[in-house]
């Protein structure tokens, strides 16, 4: 197919160039001529080439003079007036030929690759299928079926030969699950991913689809797409459940008549990654909010601004209720609040104006409720008052140290902390964006009331292997949103430091630590709590600083005081993309290096300690930056490289998303949106 | 910017072509050399290039003898094997080096005009707007706002001219309404459109948008982008009454909060265009079924489908229950039908066993129940017989003969007329899409139901110039699936042949009518009725087989049989995005005539009369064939013409919905969706 393509192109660039040359004055073209010469174009475009250089023959004893002149009696030949325009612009049609000749054999092309991509014939093949895929047999605490087999268990070699592998489960498909079954390797593990929407969500984008920047489309790519890489199953359900001592996970699927049908899915690992929940903080009124945590969301969102728009185009609705219709409230400063403001502030300012009644752009208002003291408020602090002067060049009204109280039908309230104390105030509002932090899902509360050592009210808590706190060790891991990592870190070092007097034959508390012996700790704690690296890069200066009595040693008074302001400092980590990413990466190595050792283990009979600690390091993370669009300008924070800038900036964004993005085709599609925003605006359409 | 874009590219060019001579060994290079030398390159250049000529300098006193010489010199030397293979090399590596830095340079020009499309500065000025458009009096029958004025008339010069033109209104955004506004001179009226949607969706190409094949937004262009052409007004609302006395249009809004607002909206000229929907045929169960009318309908319909094929995937479903979920009914054989089937088929077929279970594809079915002894009857029988073979290859079950009698949540109840007589049987079935032609809306009932002059239970009824049955004469037009031209050919036909016979002097029933009288009766017949042209083609024939006494001329009874055989043959327009299009292209240059006479009009004082016949020739209805896709085949009747294929007929179907699609914005969206196709499959996630 390819051969017979690029014979076709190679035929009609021939055809167009003896076309040119026929068509074009001879004697302009001998120096352009084919390396390889055809009779029948060569002999004349020679003669007339030569025929200028007919008055010194001999001059051409000397090749190289020759051609000079050649090229030079072309070039400056009198009473040509305007040859050398002309020559550009049969040079500029030839390149544009060429252009065009290439281009048209691209998508030739294209099209007989397209022709490939149908099937004539239906395919339908007898499938084995085992017995206990159909019939699962029934068990666990609450008997319901036990999911043991998959219908597609026994369908090709490579499935058969995964069946009797160990049971990954992972619940979720958010960043961290992704990462993880993108980068495990195939073949060590029957994986299995239950999630109630088969979908991975681009989340950093999410704002700019909710007004039609982007597609909603274009965030998305199917998880069968990607677990087609490690031949996993997928089921569309959502767990409820563990049974930690069975190892079943209850998972709960949902008919199309909306009956709900519990099952047991058994694991030999498991990984929870089913992230959070948006943070009510105890507001009433959030029926009357949008939330901006799913696709559905932004298609909500695209279409209650539509809305809203059209409503205030009506020639019958009142001035005072178009003001309210055209009040956009966002409550929450954060990435996702200030981006979502960016991007409509953007649509209003750049599409609305073009198609609707120009009143509307006049009477519209946006505002963001921080409860901070600045919006961004984990970026520099440069940074977020460069968002803030950018908004307030905007006419996007931030207020700062307010929270809000109750969201009502038709306006917000909400008190603001000022100089002369707390006012209470009101905005009336049309579309309100509750984006205010995350909390647990209910799933995740349900596994924190069962286990024993979960005390963290936000996240399940896992040990730094990621294994989630509590059960049977190196069974269950759990990444992303839904968990936090355990950082007592004084604690665990307090503990070390007695069992260290202890060796030493003295009381904790008399102990005195020299500086070697602090320097010794510190590594320590590094190699435990990589986390905490970063506040114990100066151990000579720290140690001064907390030797009050400049003895020299630390004793266990001033020790203390030095641990628990690091641990103050080491907050938990962010609930960001970023670290679930990273988490899954993690994980992924570490399951790909168990399966690696699992044949070793078994041979020499080890199957308890702690495995985990034994092939692979704990995690860590390494916080690679963050970024942020503020409406035709963006900002960066990457790690003390701090700027923000305009259009440039913007596309650095977008080339750093574009690069991070999940697949090939979700690059293309951005791609495509892109420019579709660029020749056509964004599309003010809802349904 | 273009100017600098050019030089940049131009700049990238040289230095590349300067970069390939550096690195590339130079003697196979002298005679593509640039036109115009430099001293850096060129000096080099030609001395190698003359090296080879070195042994006999003197045969360069004939030109064109040494350039042929230093051609082979270079092309045939001995002892250089594989060295066409390497000039081919480069030669691919250079046309490839330029293609690549054309379209760099077309990349770069793209992003710099990319940059021009952000606004940077808020535009707010002060909008001059009338007081009546902020409070407008309230009146008519039932004494409600009266929306004379927009919020938006006074806020351009180009506005301020058309406040107070003539008003015309246009209920509906579908193909009449959008091809009335497209063609439709600007300046000429104050335009408003009234509709619940606030696009145009191009309907034959819906079925593509249920499976993925095509973007739900790539079918649709939103109406304020259309009427700015004509600097018309967009109210999203809903046309519930007209007081035709009064010329004032009852409008319902509804609020975001769900609450009806009611108010009056002033015409002069009012174009009904609010189409149909489906028709339940009187069945029950019909909330079991999925439509297929609008945008939503297809997402709706997309997420259906994917929710069947995941809980089909789960390990509890029983196998009978999987074979429900995976049964798809289509009930209607017509194009819309057939075309869904068609396009599930491919989307079951082509992308279904890459990323599910394999049983799936076997032990899915999908069933068209059609009424008629055909599916596509409105087709070629031959057509009708061709896409019926392409199914049953396809394994899509056609019953035909068969009427649905009930639908159940989990199956379908339908007669079938067999040899055997009619035999009740039922399908189960997980989905069933209800696609069995049109109905009237509640709108259209109401005018019907006011209206003197309204007997059709299916349609409004209008005169050939499309004006609205009993409605005062000018005023009102409906065009669409909404109405239908009215035909009764012979009772207007039996008027003037009584008038006829009394100006001869005779009793109706004692007239012979020759041959010749016939022909000028039929030419008659045919200016009035355009759409019975193509049942008076054949006059003589016709003539001879109904003159049944063989006498030459046509009694009274013979003529009544021909013509009722003609008005039974003249059904009514078939309710089409063709005829739509046609009406309301057709309408609009009336309107624009109506425009263009009024002056005069008023300066004669005329305003009575039939202005529409004065000014433009009647409705006539041109056929321009029909298509339809079959999976991966296509089907075409253009009026005789009539031809089924596969693959390249399918590239055809689609030029000529390409061709048709209302604007370059969804020309582009629908090729990037065909080839998103190609490259990465239909997505197969729902929400």
């Amino acid at each position: 197919m390819r051969a017979s393509t690029a014979q076709a192109g190679r035929q009609a660039l021939n055809s167009y160039k003896t076309l040119l040359r026929q068509s074009l004055p001879q004697h302009r073209f001998y120096s352009s001529a084919p390396l390889r010469p055809s009779k029948s174009t060569l002999a004349p475009l020679s003669r007339s080439a030569f025929r200028h250089q007919a008055p010194s023959p001999c001059s051409a004893a000397r090749g190289n003079l020759s051609l000079r002149q050649i090229r030079f009696a072309s070039t400056d030949k009198p009473g040509k007036s305007g040859s050398r325009v002309l020559r550009g612009l049969y040079r500029s049609l030839a390149w544009l030929g060429i252009f065009v000749v290439v281009s048209g054999g691209l998508v030739v092309a294209f099209f007989i690759y397209d022709a490939t991509t149908y099937h004539e014939e239906p395919e339908s093949v007898d499938i084995p299928i085992s017995e206990l895929a159909l019939n699962p047999r029934r068990g666990g605490p609450k008997n319901l079926p036990i999911a043991e087999h998959m219908v597609d268990d026994d369908e090709s070699d490579e499935k058969k030969g995964q069946k009797h592998k160990p049971k990954l489960v992972v619940l979720g498909t958010g960043w961290g699950s992704i990462a993880l079954l993108k980068n495990l390797n195939p073949d060590e593990y029957h994986v299995t991913i239950v999630s109630p929407s088969n979908y991975f969500l681009f989340t950093p984008m999410l704002p700019s689809a909710t007004v039609g920047t982007l597609e909603l489309r274009s965030l998305v790519e199917p998880v069968r797409r990607i677990i087609k890489n490690v031949g996993g199953h997928f089921l569309r359900a959502e767990a409820v459940d563990i049974e930690f001592s069975e190892k079943l996970i209850e998972v709960a699927s949902v008919d199309t008549e909306g009956n709900r049908q519990h099952f047991y899915l058994p694991y030999d690992k498991l990984v929870v990654g089913v992230g959070s929940i948006t943070n009510p903080h105890g507001v009433k009124g959030l029926e009357h909010c949008h939330f901006l945590k799913d696709i559905t969301d932004a298609r909500l969102i695209r279409n209650r601004i539509n809305k809203n728009l059209e409503k205030a185009c009506l020639p019958t609705t009142p001035d005072e209720e178009r003001k309210r219709l055209l009040s956009f409230v966002i409550s929450g400063g954060g990435p996702t609040g200030v981006e979502f403001a960016a991007e409509l502030y953007d649509m209003l300012n750049e599409d609305l104006c073009r198609f609707y009644p120009r009143i509307l752009r006049n009477e519209i208002s946006v505002h963001v409720i921080q409860s901070r003291t600045h919006i961004l408020n984990t970026y520099d602090e440069a940074l977020s008052k460069y968002a803030e002067a950018r908004f307030a060049h905007d006419q996007v009204n931030v207020m700062t140290n307010s929270r809000v109280q109750e969201v009502k039908e038709d306006r917000i309230i909400f008190s603001q902390k000022t100089d002369k104390g707390i006012e209470t105030k009101e905005i009336p509002m049309g579309f309100c964006l509750w984006s205010t932090g995350v909390s647990q899902t209910p799933f995740s509360q349900t596994l924190a009331a069962k286990l024993s050592n979960q005390n963290n009210r936000h996240a399940l808590e896992t040990d730094t292997h990621l294994r989630l706190a509590g059960t049977p060790l190196g069974d269950v891991y759990a990444i992303g949103d839904c968990s936090t990592v355990q950082n007592n870190v004084s604690d665990h070092i307090m503990t070390f430091l007695r069992t260290l007097a202890w060796e030493k034959g003295k009381e904790p508390q008399e102990m005195q630590m020299s500086f070697s012996d602090w320097r010794l700790v510190a590594r320590k704690v590094k190699h435990r709590f990589p986390q905490a690296a970063d506040h114990l890069k100066r151990l000579d200066k720290l140690f001064q600083e907390y030797d009050k009595d400049q003895s020299g040693t630390l004793d266990y008074g001033e020790l203390s005081e030095l641990l628990k302001q690091i641990d103050s400092k080491l907050t938990s980590l962010p609930a960001t993309a970023q670290r679930a990413h990273q988490q899954g990466l993690y994980l992924a190595r570490k399951l790909n290096k168990l399966a690696q050792a699992r044949e070793g283990l078994m041979r020499n009979e080890i199957d308890a300690g702690d495995l985990d600690d034994a092939v692979y390091k704990p995690f860590e993370y390494r916080h690679m930056g963050s970024l942020a669009y503020i409406g035709n300008a963006a900002i960066f924070d990457f790690n003390g490289l701090n700027f923000g800038g305009g259009l440039l900036a913007v596309y650095l964004w977008r080339s750093v998303y574009f690069a991070q993005s999940v697949s090939l085709r979700t690059r293309i599609l951005l791609a495509m949106d892109w420019s579709k925003r660029a020749l056509f605006g964004r599309d003010l359409v809802s349904y």
